[in-house]
């Protein structure tokens, strides 16, 4: 199992992406809007995996949400499962439940769910379908 | 660059160490307590990352205050540099600070360093030297 991704929100990526940039050593592979999920996003490619830089761009999307509460900071971290269906059930069975019954297409068409953080620690996981 | 790894703050290692395994498919490798940091840590290792689950021994640690402020959630990001002072160096020029003026001797003797969130939109970045 991976790391798939690191989501990080943020109040502006105007102000964020240089300073990651700098600390990174590298520029943002690519930003785009996510209307969906309310949020921009800046993504780095790291060696070994990538950072979302996420922007709410309202205040009642889920990372708006996020950072009204608690402020600026990592909002999610993405691991990669060989099947998501079968990975959903089993955790099921093990008190770990979805946050929603059926999983969604995300980025790059891959299948995507999130976990729901009252069932895991209070950490938002999400899972993504990798072979 | 690599994510080296993500240190997650929790409640309790006895509660959570169990909700992990099951989503990591995989046991802790380690678990420890680090006294200087006041923090108990449960080590996951994953085939490009590692995640710790991070527990306060009191509340007055840099965990036990980050639960008391923003309750659980992602603590902190570490990133891999080749040669630490070169970074920290080129940093500080940047405008990216340093916690503390001089890096420190963390897990495995590696040389580390804290990024001062003030100066990286927030977010509490730990710098690691590895070749």
């Amino acid at each position: 199992m991976k790391i798939h991704h690191i989501g990080i929100a943020v109040d502006s990526l105007e102000a964020a992406v240089p300073v990651f940039a700098k600390i990174l050593g590298c520029q943002p592979k690519s930003q785009e809007t996510v209307e969906e999920q309310r949020v921009r996003v800046a993504l780095f490619e790291l060696e070994n995996s990538r950072i979302e830089l996420l922007e709410a761009t309202t205040p009642d999307s889920p990372v708006g949400r996020f950072v009204a509460k608690r402020g600026r900071g990592i909002h999610h971290l993405t691991v990669t499962v060989p099947n998501l269906r079968a990975a959903l059930e089993q955790l099921s069975g093990a008190g770990v439940q979805p946050l929603n019954r059926e999983p969604r297409t995300g980025a790059d068409q891959k299948q995507i769910a999130f976990l729901d953080p009252k069932t895991t620690s209070g950490i938002l996981i999400e899972l993504v379908e990798e072979q």
